[in-house]
């Protein structure tokens, strides 16, 4: 497999361009994390989601430690060449770390506070050995 | 309304957090970009997106010059407070300045290619009275 593709990416001042992780059968936005070249080229030849941890500064693939591990089916590159897609498998259906299908369940009331929109499928201490890391 | 959701965001150094718009109707991702405090706050009393364009170091009224306005239905919010959703009405059904439904057009295939995922719906040259800025 070439490597050229990598080069049509415009990665920032520090090398990272956000992926939005997309569940592949029902469309919903389950997360948004960040890549370097190294996590995005081994994403592609593992055919799982990688990410860069920002606060960890060390590559992060996803459901190492909760075993929700995200199958990647398709990498999508938006016109101007500096956002992803990651189109995923979700294995268990959880991708968030408070036990979640998405990290996206706070939701905005026309009251301005944000509200909890989606439910707790299982308990965070039971899906990590350890302090939550994902 | 209230302000205080706004400081429940996690702004970066720059005082940016990422925007994913996605289609309300279909949940197709339709283009990321970012938004800073005055452009949220601002995309919520309008109920229509509004980014801060990094290029342009601007406010950015999307579709103010294409016509292709998105309705703002429903802001998201991570679980860490770093990445919201603008789930999004797209008037004409186009996001991209390429004129296509979404910006995320180009698939990697197996090859290691870039590869076009979807069709040009309207020529460019009639969606914009200028050079292109969306």
């Amino acid at each position: 497999m070439q490597t050229d593709w990598l080069d049509a990416i415009r990665w920032d001042a520090n090398g990272l361009v956000p992926v939005i992780a997309q569940d592949w059968h029902s469309g919903t936005i389950l997360m948004q994390a960040f890549a370097n070249r190294e996590a995005l080229s081994l994403a592609v030849a593992e055919k799982r989601a990688i990410y860069w941890s920002r606060s960890r500064q060390k590559l992060w693939r996803k459901g190492e430690e909760s075993g929700h591990i995200q199958h990647l089916h398709d990498v999508l590159l938006d016109c101007d060449g500096d956002s992803l897609i990651y189109r995923v498998e979700q294995i268990g259906g959880i991708a968030c770390h408070t036990g979640r299908v998405s990290c996206y369940y706070q939701r905005l009331s026309p009251a301005g506070m944000w509200e909890t929109s989606s439910a707790v499928l299982k308990d965070p201490g039971k899906i990590y050995s350890s302090v939550p890391k994902d």
